[in-house]
This record gives structure tokens, sequence and C-alpha cells, in this order.
């Protein structure tokens, strides 16, 4: 089975559509989501115009700031200031990557937490840590767990879930997410011995590594189940650029219970999960 | 081989001792920890007048806030509020259980996350999860790397550990330090299935379950280094209380290559780490 992710993320779309309207008749709260891009990245034009667009979809409010690409650190903590007093603003986010004269770090710190969509603050890393309420939790691993209950349902409990990669953004935070569905979990990465072996003993593997074709056929248990975080840009046979997951897909295929295709997988759902916090924003800043 | 967490113990406190007159004379400052103990539960005051006695011997400030059990939660707010507004208490900590009237979240949440020497604080654990600077690190699971690294050096890249256990103040912390040492980690738990078979992984293992005798020397590879956070009170053939860990001590003493001995294993390790964190807070703050 081919775990369709365009159609999960539609789906969240059309639930959060509902959710927007009841919010705005209950509370008279519009959600809104700003999102601040530095410079001229093309690849973070085409994100940000994406998430401006299905934000507007749902029937929430979008705002975009666009600051040139010599815009100082201390500028752009200004700008966030004055976002996260903002009322009306209840998520912030900062398309990455920023200009390197920027520190990043900085800037993710500088963000209300309750604002802090992309879930990258280390008070929402403690809270989705501590399993205390309130967390916002970064969007793509979100998805990776939705993706996931599409096909196996609800009840992931004592599945073992074994996922590669440790960063951030992906690794960490849904290996925790496993954890809090009560999966046994296994992380692994760049320095783990017999990768295949640990990867034979997954019901559900994550795979989040960031190299084209990595995960082998002959590392699956048959059945298991195949979530692709990875998005690889290669030339294909004729030279031309196409992209593709962490997975040899049509290998692994074969062998798998149900997998997620790049793109039309987990992709759709990252943008779909950060309107589902900006939602959560809004309530936790109502 | 058996890991001697006292000896452990002693040799982190004469690091410290050191340190402390460095800091003394380098910045004029003397690290102070606050222990506030709520109520009269006799194995807490037990803990406590351990915590002042090592703290002292160190030399560093012990300073003890003892209010009464009737304590309302506000008054306990303000305790708190004093003591992050003063610059000579470089660590708090409160005393845990609290009194049934009064929430732990929120008084842990009201320590100001530098001052929050057992690391509980979401901001110190978000720190830690997203490997920031400056994460307060719970205890236990800083003494249980140390204990680790006194068998097997400094490196353990590529080993697989596997915790099993997942509180928010032994498991989670202990899997993700072992993390940062390059281990692939497996998490277990209640839920998992086939646990003897998810041991047998183990190179390190770390028991955090709280039940006696409950890791078996059949779960063990051989050669394996075993550490033991279970501190658990039963009664001998004799009905006299004993402590005893979460491993069948000597059956799986005589397959594993090293063992941590309750008690005498992480218990005083875990004190010594406070002290650690004291140092580590005074730093931060100073």
């Amino acid at each position: 089975m081919i775990i369709d992710g365009k159609q999960a993320a539609a789906d969240l779309r059309k639930i959060l559509t509902i959710e927007v309207a009841q919010l705005k008749k209950d509370k008279g709260v519009v959600p809104g989501l700003t999102v601040v891009l530095v410079g001229e990245d093309p690849a973070s034009e085409v994100y940000v115009r994406n998430k401006v667009k299905q934000t507007r979809e749902v029937g929430m409010i979008s705002n975009e700031i666009k600051l040139p690409n010599d815009t100082s650190e201390a500028q752009l903590l200004a700008v966030l200031q004055q976002l996260n007093n903002d009322d009306a603003v209840h998520g912030i986010l900062v398309q990455l990557p920023l200009p390197k004269h920027i520190d990043e770090s900085v800037i993710i710190a500088a963000i209300t937490p309750n604002k802090d969509v992309d879930g990258f603050h280390a008070m929402n890393s403690g809270r989705l840590l501590n399993g205390e309420p309130g967390a916002l939790v970064p969007c793509t691993p979100q998805g990776c767990i939705m993706l996931t209950k599409k096909h196996l349902g609800e009840d992931l409990s004592g599945l073992h879930a074994v996922v590669i990669g440790r960063s951030n953004i992906v690794g960490k935070p849904v290996a925790l997410l496993l954890l809090q569905e009560n999966c046994t979990v296994t992380i692994a990465h760049s320095r783990t011995k017999n990768l295949a072996e640990v990867c034979q003993q997954a019901d559900i593997l994550i795979a989040a590594v960031g190299r084209a074709h990595f995960v082998q056929a002959s590392w699956i248990k048959p059945g298991a189940t195949i979530i692709d975080v990875g998005i690889n840009r290669i030339e294909d046979e004729n030279g031309k650029a196409k992209l593709v997951g962490d997975v040899d897909f049509a290998n692994v295929a074969a062998v798998c219970g149900a997998i997620t295709p790049v793109p039309g997988g987990v992709g759709p759902m990252t943008i779909a999960c950060l309107l589902k916090n900006t939602v959560a924003a809004a309530r936790l800043n109502g």
C-alpha cells in the first residue's frame, strides 16, 4: 500500500477548516500566521508561497514579512518582538535557513514559545520531552505519526519503531512521539553498527537521513510500515533533476506493508501540520 | 567487575572541591545551593541532610529552608521568587515529593531554569533534547553515563544502549545522553514485546523500572555493562528490610562485563552530580 500524503494533508485541512470556523464562531478568534522571510532564497520563496496559500484556504489570516538579505540580527529581533506582542498574531514562523550573519539559535529562542509554530524553541522541545501539555510539536514528526496511523490505525502500542537520523527537527522529536504512542523506539544514526539488522526489527521505520535510496529492501521486515522523510534532488538517467526519498522505493515497496512516496508523502503533511499548530497556538494564546 | 559508585562519587567530589576553590579564587564566587523541604517526610529529611553535608564538604554554601506541611502553593511560589532573585543562590532544589495540595509541575516551572539544579524545568529538558549549551541535566542520568565510562572509557560511539524505563527523571534523559555519546539507543518499557530479546542486544543496559530483580541473567549479552538505577525495598529471608536494584544482581554479575551494585552504585552519584550542577549553575549565573 502506498500511503497518500497529499490526500491525508487534504483531509487534515478539511478538519482544520471546520475548526477555524468554529473558533471564529465561538470566540471571535481567527488564527493568524505570520511568516518571516529574510533574503531571496528561491526554494524558501516557493515554500513560503505554499504556506501562505494553504493558510488562507483553511480560513486563517496569513501575513508575510519579507526582509532584505542584509537585515541585521538586531533588526530581525525587533520584528519578532513586535510580533510576539501582537495579539492578532498567533503563530510566528521564521523561514530557515537564515543568512549566515544571523544566528538561528538566537532567533528561535526569541520567539514566544506559545507562538512558535515550528516547535523549535527549547520550551516546546522540553514540553514534548516531558509530555507536558501545551507543547507545539515540530511539524514533520507530527506528519510522520499521522501517516503511520493512516495504515496501522490509532493503536501503535508495543510496535518496534526504528528512527534513522537524530536531528532536532525530525529524528529526535519523532522518536519521542513514537514513545508517547507506546512504541519500543530505537534511534539509529551514522555511527550505528549493523544498521541493516537494526532496521530488520522495525514494524515502523522512519528514514530521515538525507541520502538518496539509502534504505535497502533487504533491511525491511516483511509487512513493515515505512515513512520516508528524505527529500533528495538527484539526476535521472536522462540527466533531468528529480526528487527521491531516503528509501529505495521500488524495491522496498515490494517487501513492506505500506510506504510513503517522495514526493507526495511526508512533504504535504508538514505544511498541513503547520496549519494545525497555528490553530493550536490560537487556542493557547486566545 | 563491580562499578564502585561510592568511589566514583568521592572522585567527582574531589574534582568539584578543586573547581569550587578555583571559582572562589578567580571570580570571588562561592556556589550556593538552597534546598527547600516542605513537610516532614522522613526519607526526604535523610536525603536533604546528605545533600547539605556533601554540599558543605566540597566548599559550597548550603542553605536549607524547611516549610510546614500546610504551606500553600502560593506561599511556596513566593519563597521561590525570592530565591530566584537572590544572587547568592545559584542552585535551587525543591525536594520531591511535595504534599498533595501543591502541584509539582507548577513549582518546577517557577524555578529560574539557570538555577534548576535538578534539571526538571522544561527549558532544561529542551536544551538537553536540542543539544543546546547551558542545559542543567538531571542528576541520575549524568551519574549513569559517568559510571558507564568508568568501565568502558570515554568513547561509547556505536555501542547499542538499551534503556528500560521512560520516566522524565531517568529513562528519557539518559537515553538522550547516550545518543549524545553516539550510541544506538533503544528505549523499552512496560509495553515492549520481547523485552528479553531487546535487552540481549545491549552493550550497555540501563535498568530504571522500579521492580526488584526484574532484569534476568538470560537477558544479558555476555560482557555487557549494566547500570542499575532501581532502589527497591524488599524483605530478606529473615524478614529484614533491605535495598535491591532492578537487576537480579547475583546471576547477572556472572554474565555481564560490569555492573553497578545497589546500594553503592548510581545512588551516590546522584548527589555528587547535584553538586556538579550547582557549580555549573554558579558559572551560568556568575
